[in-house]
């Protein structure tokens, strides 16, 4: 895509000063901007130091509750409540290396945590464009930010997990070098964070983590004053496969009268379609679903059964 | 895609001795085939010769049960219960026209009844691979089956209305020309039929029709003894835009703590999308979202809310 040329205006580091762990309105700004500057932001990870090349999943302590660390908050001048921040994501920078990871059943996180009582890890050789799988497998990598969006006007703290009408956690995996997001401002100068980059991710991300890796991101903060919208809004051009071109995808249904269990199911009846088909263990299936299928609500009108599907790409695996 | 050349083997037309209106495994079957047979079928839509090109909303009468009418069945020899029906589809090929149609709001179809008491209707020329909508709006034609399944084991008639673990309703856009979909079979002889074929479709069919269309449907029908399968799975390249490659795609989301009402408010936000930017009547926004809006699970591990965002293809529009 033909990318308008910018520079960097302003640089945060992933240093103490400019990461925050909750969203809340009265922390400090870690700048302010003009509206149109270039921000590039080093962004960290949940795991921070604990993960490297060689970790396996029994040295991690999985007792503790997670928290995303976020870069930010970035003042916007003359920002205000009704207002809408637009974020174009310039570019993205890995570091080489990444993690999917899902924790012990018990702790529910994930969509099937009652099937996986124990945890998984892989961690990810990140060579350039390229995640490695096990088995061969090669994950193309489409980089983005898991989280992205402005303070809640609510007071306190807000745990960083969900995603709310002002962005967050979005996990939305096509919001991709080139792209736009569209943000409703709830608080005076907006108070822009970012962090949580994923170096690739499957729509659903199912396992309750993607390609979890610290990056540098640039994005232009612009204020748009004509917009109207009530939850975070986009544009992209994909890629909406992983060669950005139709290519073979094997698809499971989920069947089910409530849309959650249809859900479950096609997510079930993939790590078994992998699990058989493809030959990894139930684990390495259901970390590679939340990296690489993608989840379409086929149809939500034919009463009373709805259907999700499970589309995973062959072109991840050797020929 | 390259194709292996075929010939058809059986043809059934549209007449009433090949049409049945609801599932029953007691059905005759209107043939029975060897495995590996291709079949040619004739399917009708819904509203039968009530619409034609010039028909208004105003003139249907649309307070009686829709019916789908299906062609079938086809009884495969030596197929038993427990083995999958593997479905080839070869080729499709439309009529010249097509509707898309929503009921009033009392009746309670589609996603969001209660935002459009009036009903909906219009009526596609068909140009080729081309939908002519209103605008200069032009949606490509990628044309699959709403309906294929084969009989489900339990007595007596079932509501073709809900898709089930036998196939049926399922309103998959992806099955193309090109793909193959898989059927678990639960009564002797299979007992297969089809219909309901869409020219095009987003995924989700919000407002619960997508551009119907009589066509001619030819497939390929045999046995899968290997397969061990509880809902439908299925094997497709697409297309995943309507251009087959990336293109630029603007995107609502619904975030909330209910995968039905974050799926409700995607398409709410689209639908107040075209209708403020794209210059639709609301009425024409949701027929639409319905035909051209693909509706994807964006993460449903962030508890406790979770994101649903409907794409729309920007392609559709007239420079």
């Amino acid at each position: 895509m033909a990318q308008r040329s910018y520079q960097v205006d302003y640089q945060l580091g992933a240093c103490d000063a400019n990461i925050h762990t909750a969203w809340n309105k009265d922390i400090e700004p870690a700048r302010t901007v003009e509206p149109g500057s270039v921000v590039r932001f080093e962004c960290g990870n949940v795991a921070g130091e604990d993960i490297t090349m060689g970790t396996t999943v029994d040295e991690l302590d999985l007792t503790g509750e997670p928290e995303h660390p976020l870069t930010g908050p970035v003042a916007i001048e003359g920002a205000n409540p009704g207002d809408v921040l637009e974020v174009e994501l310039l570019s993205f920078q890995h570091k080489g290396w990444g993690y999917t990871l899902f924790p012990p059943g018990e702790q529910g996180r994930g969509l099937l945590p009652e099937e996986f009582p124990d945890p998984g890890l892989h961690v990810w050789d990140l060579e350039g464009d390229v995640g490695h799988f096990v088995n061969g497998i090669e994950v193309p990598l489409h980089p983005f930010p898991g989280t992205l969006g402005v303070a809640p006007d609510a007071d306190g703290d807000h745990d960083t997990f969900p995603p709310r009408s002002v962005g967050g956690n979005m996990d939305i995996k096509h919001l991709t070098e080139g792209s736009t997001a569209y943000l409703p401002i709830e608080v005076e100068g907006g108070l822009f964070s970012i962090g949580d980059c994923h170096g690739a991710q499957g729509d659903g991300e199912v396992c309750v983590t993607a390609i979890e890796a610290p990056m540098f991101v640039t994005a232009r903060l612009s204020l748009r004053q004509d917009m109207d919208i009530e939850q975070p809004q986009f544009q992209t051009t994909g890629p909406f496969t992983p060669t950005g071109s139709d290519e073979p995808m094997y698809a499971t249904t989920g069947i089910s009268d409530d849309l959650m269990d249809a859900t479950k199911k096609s997510t079930r009846h993939m790590i078994e379609h992998l699990h058989e088909e493809r030959n990894l263990s139930r684990t390495d299936a259901y970390l590679l679903a939340s990296v690489a299928v993608d989840l379409k609500i086929s149809e939500v009108v034919d009463s009373p059964n709805w259907i999700v599907s499970a589309y995973l790409p062959e072109s991840i695996f050797p020929n």
